[in-house]
Formats: C-alpha cells, structure tokens, sequence
C-alpha cells in the first residue's frame, strides 16, 4: 500500500510532539518534513530527547519545504498564526488543523473571541472534526479543524442528547478540569511547576474561548468553568443539565450513539469515569448518573487532552479522509498506573 | 497565664497530626497526653517522625489517661467510634470533635447516612462548629462538632448569601475538587500514588455524607459532587447558583459579612482563588463571579480540608471557647511555592 | 502467521497489567486466560477500568485453565509463590517469570536475601533474561528469569564496562532513584499518596534484595541506594566508578556495545538522560560523563521499571524466544509531555 | 522591646516570599519596606495571592527606600545584582545576603564559578552564614552570606565528620536530589510542570556552582551531582564516604556536635531521614549507615531548600545577629501529610 506523505507544521511544541509519538508507529504514513520556524535547523531530539529512538528528519523552516508529492499537512500552530500559513499552502493538499482557526463556521463569532481571522475566504472548505458526529463533512473536506479539547469532551455526551431532545438545553453547567499541558508549552510563571503543582484553581471565569465552540453547536448559551489540575495530561468534564426525561432515557441516548464506536465508550452503569482510564489514548469514556436535584442528571465525560482532545484525533481524521480503518495507530491502552 | 491542658484522642489520624502540627506552637496550650488505641506505646515519631523537634508524649490507651485536671479533649477519630468515646468522657471536659457524629442536630438524617448513632442523647450539648457563623452556640456548648471540610468550604459563601436572599437556594450545584488528604490515612488501593497521582475522577455520584451538612444548614436539598485531585491539601469548591438580584448585590453581601474576619476573605473583584493560595492555613478565600448564563452566579471557595476544613478550625474553636483571641495559632501564611 | 497463545498468571498486579498494555497491541499474540486467585470471576476492568476498550477474558483461578495449544504462560506473580506455581505448570511451556525467583543462579545467594528456594530443581532450565547481554542463554531456556528493575538500569552499563576492564569494579556507588509503582500494588501506608507525594527518601539503606542481583553479575560486591520519588514510573540509577582509562575509553566502549541495539541508547556526548525520555517505554537511554574527582566517572542510566524494567522486557523475551523481531509491540516512544 | 527594622530587597522571587512567610510571624521584627525593581507599584499580593491575610507594604524600587532607622536589609537578589545592590547600601546596615555573592571568602574562586565580581572589598566584612558551624563570625559580620541549600544540606554532617578525623576527605561521593523551586521562579521550558512533573534526571553533570562552595569549606575537591526531582520542595543529599574509623564513631561525632542544636536533629540509629519530614521548615534531619562496601558509610541529609537552604537560616542569622533567641519564628512541623 501507497504510504500517505505528510509534514508537519509547528512539530516543536505539545500537540506537534504528541502528533509525532503516534504517527512514527503509523504503519501507512511517511513523515517527510518537520517545520518549526524558530527552532529551523535543530533536530527535534533536542527538544524532545524522547524521540532518540525515532528516526525523524530535522525541523526546517516551511519555505525550505518541497511539497512535491506530499498528502496531507498538519497544522500544529497557534491560533492566527495557522490561518495565515494555511492560506499560503498548495491547494491540492488535505490539510488537518489543530488550532481554533477553522472551528467556527460563523467567522464573526471567531473574530469576536480570538481577534481577526485574515482567511475567512477559506473557512467554507473546513469541516468540524468532531469525527463521530461528523463523518460526512469531515470525509469530504479539505481543511479538517479539529476541536479544541475542552468542546471535545463536553460535546460528545451533550450533542447527542440534546438533538434526541433528552436534555433542556437552556440550563447547563459544564464544569471541566484540566491537566497543564493543555496550556501547551508556554513559558509562564503560572505552568511553572512549583506554582501549579499541589493545587487547584478555577480560570477564566469571565468566559474562556473553548465556551464558542460548545456555543456553535449547541446552539445555545452554556455555563463552562475550566479549572488547572496538578497533573499533565487529561480532561475531566462534569456536565449538569436539566433532564426532560428520565435519566435512563438519557443514557440511552448515549449508549446506542456510541455502540459501534471505538473510541466513545460508555462505562457500565454506574462506574465512574477518570482521566486515568485514558491517559495517553485516543479514547473518550463517559457516563451519566442521577443528579440529587430532582429532574437534574451528571453527566462525566473524560479524555486525554492532547490525544482524543487533539493529536490523537486528528490522526483519526485523517484516518477517515483517507479511507483507512480510523483505529490505525490509535487503539493504546492507557498508561496507567 | 494557666495553660488549656488538652488531650488529643484519635492522634495518629491525619487530623490528629494536623492539630499537633497547630498546637505545638500555641502559647496557651499545654498537650497532656496524646491517645491512639492501637498504636499505644509509641512515639508519635515512630507514625510521624516530622515530630522529631517536637517533644510530645507517647501514645497511650484511653484508659491509661488521667483526666484529672484536663480541660479539654479533641477527638480525631472516625465516625461511630467517635461518638462511643465521646459518652464515656467525664462530663466537666469540653470535647472538640472532628469527625460526623455531632454534625447533623437531625439525629434521624445522621442514621441515614452514616448508620446507628449511639449517643443520641448528647446531640443537644453540640454546637455546628463553622466559627464565623455560630460563635455564639459554640462558645456556650460542652461538644463542639466540627464541620466536614467539604461543607465547610461551601457553607461559608452560601449561608450568608442564602440568609440575605441573594440567590435561589433550590437550584444549587456544588463541584468539589478535594485533595486526597480528605481520605484520611486509610490503606486503600485507589489511595496508593500510583493510582491517585496523575489523574483526577468524580465520585460518590450517587450522593456524598457530605451533602447531608449543607442540606441541613441550607434547609434544601443541593446537588454536591466531589472530584479526587493528585494533591495532598486543598478544597476548591465551584458552586453555581441563580441569583435573586445583581451579581454586584451578591458580592456585597459576602464582602460586608465578611469584612471584619480574620480567616475568611473574599478577594478583590475579578481575582480567582485557588488552594494554593491557602495550603497549610486556617483561611478561607472566596469570590462570586457573573455567570455564563443569564442571571446565574459562580462562586469560588478554597480551603485547607485539613485546617480550616478539620484542625485549624477546630483550634480557633478551641480559642473561642476558652476566652482566648481566635487567631492564636492559626495565623501562618500558605506554604508557597 | 500463527499465534502465539499465552496465558498470564497475576493479572492483577502492575505488571500483570503492563504486560496486558502491551500484548493488547501485540500482532503475534492471543492471550488466552488471565489468572488471579484472589479476583477470580471478576472481570480486569473491574481493577483496571483502562481496559474498557480491550476485549480481554475474564480472570480465572489457575486450576480452572486449560493448557492445551497454550505457549508460553507469563508469570507476574510475586517472589516465592512464583516458584510454587511455575513448579506445577506443564513442561513443555515456555515460562516468563518476571518475579525474583529464578534470576539468581546462586540458590543459596536467593536463600539468604529471600528465603527458602521450593523449586530448585528448576533453576538450570532458567534463564537470567537481560536481554541484551545474555541472548543466547534467553533463546534456549524453558524458564526466562526477567531481571529486577533496579539491576536493568544498573547491569545494562556496568557489564559491558566490567568486561571490557573499563572500570575498576570493586569501587562502584550506585545511587538509584525510582517512581513509586516498583512497590507494586501493595497497600502500605508510605506508598499512600499523601506520604509519598512531595518528598523523597532513601530506603533499605542496610542492603536491598536487588543488590544480590547486581553483585552476582558483577562478581563483586557494590554499593547500591534506592531511593523513593514522588512520581509514578521511571528508574534513574546515576552511578559512581573509578576509571581504569579514560571516560572517553569507557564511552566507546558503551557506543560501541549497544550500535546496533534497539533498546539501549547510547545519548550524544554531554546530553543528560532524564527518566521523563523513556516513560511508558522498552528503552535505556544512558551515558557516562567525567566524574569530578580525579579518575572517576558518572553513569547515568534511565529505563521505565514496569516496561524495559519488567514487563516491555519480559515481551522482549518472548519475541527473541519464540523466534520473533525482538521489537514487535515495543516500540512506542515516551509519553511526553 | 524595641523591634528589628528590615527591609527585603528582591522580594518578588522565592527567597523573598519564603522570607516574609516567615517573618510576619516574628514578633520582633518590622517589615518596613519591600523591594522589587521591576514590579515597583504592585503589591506583593498580586505576585503571591497567599498573602492576602498578612498586611505588607506595595513593591518599591531601592531609590525610593529610605533608610532611616532601618537595622538590617535582607538580599533576595540573584548573584551578580546582589553584589552591586550591597555596595550601595548604608554602611551601618547588617546586610544577609542569600545570594551566592559572599559565599566564597577565595574572590577568585568566585569569579571562576560565577563572573566578574564588582564589590570584592566587602568580600571581608562577610562571615558564611552555616549557622551551627560558624557562629562566632556570624555575630560579628556586618554581611552575613547565607550557603547554597546543596552545601547546607552536605556541609552540616561533613565538616564535623571531617573536622573530627572520622572520614577520609579524599574520597567523597554527594548525590543530591532538589525539589523545583531550587531553581527559583525562573521562567525556563524545563521547570513547566509539563516537562518537570513525573520524571526524574541529573544535571549539571560537568560541575555545579554549589560545588564551589563545598570544595571551599572542605579544602578538597568533591564529587557533587544534583538531580531535578518531580516536588516543590526538599533536599536529599545522599553522601558516600570512606570511613577512617568505625561507623559508630562516625555517628557518635554527628550526635555529640548536634546534641544541643535546635535545628540540626541526628535521627535514632536505623532511621531514615527523607524530605518530608522537613517540609517547609528549618530543620536539617540527617543520620549515618554502614555502606554496602566495607569501610565505607553512607550519609543522609535533608532539609527544606528554601527554609533552612535559604530564607529560615537567613533569619536564624538574624536571631543571631541580634542577639535574639534563634529558634523564634522558626520551629514550625513539617507540613505533613
């Protein structure tokens, strides 16, 4: 079988580097370029020594990239950064964005919560790639803008009840926690180590950009609250909503939407889901519980941030848009303990 | 002036090394005699050698104890046991207890959730030891019960708020996030660090001991769900309410009832808490935030679980029910970094 | 290609658990049963909830296996019940023992640190299983006795700088330091995570059971510290030795031994190993710096002690045993960040 | 009694928080002024939350500090700013410095380490600030230096070992392990949380600037390795020397020179000292073993580094200086669990 070429864009920081841990075990994809701007020249082992044993070409600057032949790019930058170099890549290329830049589909809403977005013109050819729900835009699409990983974890539990119509939608509370990766690797007083570990603080708590994304395809206003947890990687999102049925109803919902995927798993009733289940995998466990108000329910909803809430899934879109089985070089059992 | 001769029953529990860490270094307290059943004849060292500056008594049975000229007795044992000592103790002492058994004046709402009480008849001498808001019964009661940390870190924002009318008590969602001291010392599997560490989980989803302390003193019920943090101290509490009034109405309220205290502060507008800011402290920080959703609130609460949330607050008790300024002892600034 | 059918004995532990992390994945392998006494007909995810999304049998005791067609049983099971069980297994198995019993060739060396031998009669179909220094010996054995974690992260440099009379043997200080699941899943209070968390200390420091392991392969007795670090996985061993050449001798003699290996690497000249580099991996990463004593070296040395240190090894074995890619299934690279 | 007048200059790193957390609870101290260059105008509160209960002065910058009546500036700068800083200040001050500045009386072994040196006049109005070892010097300084937290944890069991004949001071193995604020609040990729946190590596492995310091006191070249270890804080030094005499009599050195110090604890036979023990406060804990090689020992030391590795010596000198007790506002518990 024809390997898939790729590059990519932005390899130096978290998500680049966690796209790399899973795509040098991919068995139908041949990584041919690395770019990371400012660190051009370096090899990435000198960022990340975990990658001695992987056999890696060198960082380069995008404009000393030939794209002769390549397939798909991956866009591992921040955001505005990652629009401005998409905009200027061959068209023929497939490409699967990690950042915000192509997640809205209403570019107002974008420029309202990340600023000026300088390729909306590009914005019609990018599908959502929340991959269970939806396939078909994301099999067909040329850009492939994958959630953030807060929306990720929120999303795939609420989206599907609330078009089943088993949750009020105008009354829920998404309170998420986060491990410190998710900050991704910027050095701030507040990442360091001796400030973040052995304890727990809520943030932006006048609103934070994730709450658009949730906001687009609800298509209501929600409460989301996220919170800094001492640890690395993982999300944890507690969802209190307002049932119009019976909390059994509601499971249901989710139980037969996900009973033929392999990375949404809903857990037995009953057990609780933790972030431990899925450190360092592709998947998504989730469970919903009685609430103890009257006519409420919980709903817990875990995944690896920079795996199912980033890198993990982005490869599992490219899987789709390549018409590959989407479990190659994702189906790790978390590490755990 | 004369010492407050203690005794601390139940030593060898993280509550009692808690309150031995606090009173080693209160001027006015002298510790008599230190009791833990089964570690009897030990060092305090030998459980715990950060002792090894300290100089405090062996460990002794209860029986072994004098109690002539004891003026007060802390009881830092579990739940159901607390209680059988308790009614065995002379009736001139005072006892600060620790743990569930004289929380709840609803002696029926106590069986339901924790199980047969066999002390019923002294729940009339208890006073609910959430200081800043029941000195007056505690100063008066022989038995001080010591309110759970949970509880604690919610209370302290919603009585206040619910009392003025501020917010709609039937609709109140409390997201704990608690560090794993809150288990106690006990041996369990997913107490090991290398379960525990790097992960974070809900539980007790289908309903918290907990709850019963808020539901009793708020007067409805709440929906109350603790988080499992890989950390050692430290209770953050995000409560979202729906607020009466203005969210400014509301900060107010807390601000104003707060303002002459000592150990609960509500910080400038706009700053977040986190348990950072009070790890190893007898203070409670808190703020109220406008909500993401129209005419909602979210509160933040941290405290210490095992100071404010247990030890420190049963000392600044202890000072109140002597005579003595509260803030003896309890004035340490958080260890951080 | 046909399958190589397994079973393994002591699932329930964390390097039952590693090794089920791994084969999942396995291309060449059907795990046939999993035992575990004491939670016989429970399923794994009712101890590992991160096993949802594997399809693994339920655990069973080990009279209810059948051994027809099975290969090779994994045995994870802790020192002297290990010997009992492998004794009683059929002989034409091949047997992967990743307990203490059988890797010192010395019973009465085994006796002394671990008392008394029950199957000594096995011990010359066994194999000392260090992979890379002994692959002759592993490919023919019945019995492959996998080294302990400590002894890994030392032998791997010392044996080949002991051979070649690079170091001066009877003066080697190794300083080890390891995450906390080399504990294993025992319930001890000083594994709980509110007391190893946030501190480290040395332990065994009258001798550790590893140090009989190292010596004997060393043939001469050594220093050896471990120590316990507040996280949950990783070895790093930083090792004092007199020179009998140069550091630049030594050096080439470690580049020049593990060239061609897959599993120990070698790091450029002057580059660190850090533990972080191989977490969730089957590799060493290692160097050897000058020491700043006058004719002294230091030796750094990093594996993962559940994988490269237990398990990842012990399927190494296996892949050379059974004529495989010793590489199949190992091959991930660190769970970074 | 009349109170001690200080200044803190450079209070917005480490050092300076770790210094007022502990000197708001001196009742023999003022806090008159707090500087910090480049957050002149803020207050302290909104570089360190945690003191939101203690009542501290806003930030200035040194030119707007006046001195008047003030009895002692406590440096918190960096090495090399401190330098220029102490010059400047009024000569009737008692200068503790905790940079590295005066730490070395040979200049010239200073400016190998660390630079040119702009102030080596004042070289000998300083006394090195080992409290327990150097008190004569420390009374009458008017510079008093406080040591490195790897030489104070090292240097208080060897010079006393080496000052007594018991060790053979050719021959000294220090491997040290620090929690992360060792670093200081230094904004660098390796101290995030994300690339610290569960992982464990050494450094400065072609020499470390403490090493210096050790070298200088001892008058003899060391072998020093410092590792990076996943915690906020804590030093072990783990020590490996060759014995002159018996281990008994190396102990009995070590317990007969601290028989009488508050700070230095020589623990029972047997037990092992570990950081936790220490945590956050001015204690050293240490205790000697028989080494796994005949003739040897091994050492264990641990403090708190930024207590008595820093700011709690710093104000032990203080005490001493002023000829006040030396134990006020120093003899918390370890902040365990």
């Amino acid at each position: 079988m024809k390997k898939i070429k790729c590059i990519v864009i932005g390899a130096s920081g978290y998500t680049g580097a966690e796209l790399l841990r899973l795509l040098v075990l991919h068995p139908h994809v041949e990584i041919v370029d690395l770019v990371a701007e400012s660190n051009a020249g370096k090899e990435i082992t000198e960022l990340y020594p975990s990658f001695y044993a992987a056999n890696l070409p060198a960082l380069k600057k995008l404009d000393e990239v030939s794209f002769e032949g390549i397939d798909v790019a991956f866009c591992c930058l921040p955001h505005a950064t990652s629009q401005e170099v998409i905009a200027k890549l061959p068209r023929n290329l497939r490409v699967i964005d990690l950042s915000a830049d192509f997640r809205l589909s209403d570019t107002a809403l974008y420029e309202k919560w990340y600023g000026p977005h300088q390729a909306k013109h590009l914005q019609s050819e990018a599908a959502y790639g929340l991959t269970e729900l939806n396939r078909d835009k994301i099999e067909m699409a040329r850009i492939i803008a994958c959630p953030g990983c807060y929306p990720t974890s929120a999303l795939l539990p609420l989206i599907p009840l609330a078009e089943a119509g088993a949750i009020d939608k105008s009354n829920i509370f998404i309170d998420s926690k986060s491990g410190i990766t998710g900050a991704g690797r910027s050095v701030k007083v507040n990442l360091l180590m001796s400030e973040a570990n052995e304890g727990v603080g809520a943030y932006a708590l006048n609103g934070h950009r994730h709450a658009a994304e949730i906001i687009e395809n609800l298509g209501v206003n929600v409460s989301f609250v996220p919170h800094l947890i001492p640890m690395n990687r993982g999300i944890i999102s507690t969802i209190y909503v307002k049932l119009n049925g019976t909390v059994e109803a509601a499971r249901k919902v989710l139980v037969d939407k996900y009973a033929d995927e392999e990375f949404v798993k809903v857990l037995p009733e009953g057990v609780a889901p933790s972030t431990h289940q899925v450190r360092g995998t592709n998947y998504c466990f989730m469970n919903i519980f009685a609430g103890q108000l009257e006519g409420y329910a919980t709903i817990v909803s875990v995944i690896d941030n920079l795996c199912k809430g980033s890198s993990g899934q982005a490869i599992q879109n490219m899987n789709l848009a390549f018409g590959l089985d989407e479990k190659i070089a994702l189906q790790q059992t978390a590490l755990f303990p």
